[in-house]
């Protein structure tokens, strides 16, 4: 991790007031601009779309605009933090969108806890926005207000450290095999953490042939019927684990082919690499701090080690995905993302990187080229 | 009105696709940018405000932002035309906040129709914002709806269509009475219109020591226990109308010094001028089409004519006092808004114009000082 001192952070962000700023597109200088900006030309506008409700992503901000919608109750390593405090996350999320994809990104973070009243505010103000990337909420109640939403707006809605995150994996994770002459539906992967990004990955995974997956959590290799689990643990288990394995991490990262972890800092030490099968590859993407630096994984004889950061190599951020992955949609005004999409989506995030190395599975998010890839997916 | 050509406005609004944007303040050029803007940097400001939730003014876009909200249930003359439609008139009041305020207003309509939906959301949204302007609501469901905000946001809350308006035409009014030589406590004053505007209009006028108004709508003065009154007609008629007068518009206008127009095209004629005291105040604010136009009111015996328009002297327009109320506000952080700031506005206003004439009551929106003058009353 580059070095942050927390004090020059503090004193850049309150100088910045704000990451963001709403610029209007065309200058009112004199009374003229007035009447064609205001009233009473815009009432010609409003006139027009009362008569043709589709006709708003023509005239408005709708077409180009995405809300980043977070209730703050899974910010970044930090977990239930609130609405104040996730914002500036939002707003960092807003500069990405439009550095990267020119989209017109709106932070909104909401004062409401339980599924029911998010998905009621979402959907209030789903009107102004051509889509919704909702953000840093809590599983399980994510799954839900994401199945909802999907179902009852007419916009596409993906939360993002979900979908986001196993695109990028999913990137990752094909050109690292192909590295280890191994394949999506022989090697076998272990996930560590089931919340949204595990389950999802664990969803894009199978979609993509995956067969022979266990997942990881506090408890233990989750199995079907295992005490206390959640009815979307037990969906979990149903898509992995066939003979019930049970047992802690490290007997699941025994002879494994593949790590995943989305989980906690430091879960995963050297001896458990080491118990891994040959060429093993190990994705330790708990932020800021991984379930093993990969140096260490890489010494414990990881033939491919990536994480979230930005001071080692193949580093996995949904930075990578969710600025294309709405200009797409935004472009083809699609409705509802689906698997497929995002599986192409992760397929030619991985075809921008013509000659793979063990230190190179994933482009960078300064390379040119990223965004376009993986918006043309999105159709 | 400025001669407008549809087709033109059409295109205008297709090209722009949208009047604002999303501009990140700093921009990322590089990996340390991004470390700064986003991970892990933001996590430094997160964890600050999550430790303490005051500091989101300091570190956030809260400090700056209004959000401009509309169900769009009475939008401009339209009427009840839904959020889609209503779009188009937020942004434009977006621009105008950033031109003349350097407010980041964000434009957010509502797919919500009952008070208690329009609340929620707006309630739910709130901790993104340092202020909220409720817009273009329909009458009477705006009272309930701007009361409860006020009292369970700790933002201010302010329906511009009752509040920016009523601080406009006091301001033009006193200037009127000035030149007329007559006072607001001893001046006949005819309000015509008890939606959103009027009222307003009725309880600064009485705040500000008027005594002796009628309101007309539709069926009429507006007297205690009219058959059919709602709640807020009887409260409007308890601050006005005192001997219980009945009538039409005409009855009312005929011997009034002042009338306030703020009800529909065309519905005062010269007779009804005619018939006014000497030394008549007429502002016929209807939009776009004025209940009288204002050369013909001054034909027909006028002393002084104002409307909502830009194409006559004395335009009286909300644009001249929102930028200001907000940005007074936000400076000043203050928790709600009071009678008192808001007649404090209209005086600031109105003093503005050194030398008020009758074709020069109140000063134009692109007058330097406008905002600052207005943004000074509200502490």
């Amino acid at each position: 991790m580059s070095k942050l001192n927390p004090k020059k952070v503090l004193a850049f962000h309150r100088k910045l007031n704000g990451k963001i700023e709403t610029i209007p597109k065309y200058p009112i200088k004199n009374r003229k601009d007035l009447t064609m900006i205001y009233t009473p030309g815009v009432g010609i506008i409003s006139s027009h779309i009362a008569k043709h409700k589709d006709e708003a992503r023509n005239f408005t901000i709708k077409k180009n605009s995405v809300a980043v919608i977070s209730d703050g109750s899974a910010v970044l390593g930090l977990g239930n933090i609130g609405p104040e405090a996730a914002l500036p996350v939002m707003e960092g999320k807003a500069v990405i969108f439009k550095t990267f994809a020119g989209i017109d990104a709106y932070p909104i973070v909401l004062n409401a806890k339980e599924p029911h009243d998010i998905i009621a505010a979402v959907k209030a103000i789903a009107p102004t926005f051509g889509a919704i990337n909702l953000e840093d909420i809590a599983a399980p109640k994510c799954f839900q207000i994401e199945e909802r939403l999907r179902k009852e707006l007419h916009i596409p809605v993906l939360h993002d450290d979900q979908w986001g995150t196993s695109v990028v994996v999913l990137a990752g994770l094909i050109n690292a095999l192909k590295l280890a002459g191994n394949k999506i539906d022989t090697a076998r992967i272990v996930i560590s953490g089931a919340g949204a990004a595990g389950s999802a990955i664990v969803k894009i995974f199978r979609k993509y042939g995956a067969r022979r997956m266990l997942v990881v959590d506090r408890l233990g290799i989750i199995y079907k019927n295992r005490p206390g689990n959640s009815p979307d643990k037990d969906e979990l288990a149903g898509m992995t684990n066939p003979r019930d394995e049970m047992g802690l991490l490290s007997d699941a990262m025994a002879g494994a082919d593949v790590f995943i972890g989305v989980s906690s800092a430091g879960l995963v030490n050297a001896e458990m690499v080491r118990s891994m099968a040959g060429k093993a590859i190990v994705f330790a993407l708990a932020n800021p701090t991984p379930e093993i630096l990969p140096p260490e994984a890489k010494k414990a004889g990881a033939f491919i080690a990536a994480s979230g950061r930005s001071d080692f190599p193949n580093q996995l951020n949904n930075a990578l995905s969710f600025p294309g992955i709405f200009r797409g949609a935004l472009d083809r005004g699609i409705r509802a993302f689906t698997p497929e999409m995002l599986i192409a989506a992760a397929e030619n995030l991985a075809a921008l990187v013509k000659y793979p190395t063990p230190d190179r599975i994933i482009p960078s998010i300064f390379d040119k080229g990223v965004v376009k890839a993986v918006a043309k997916a999105i159709k």
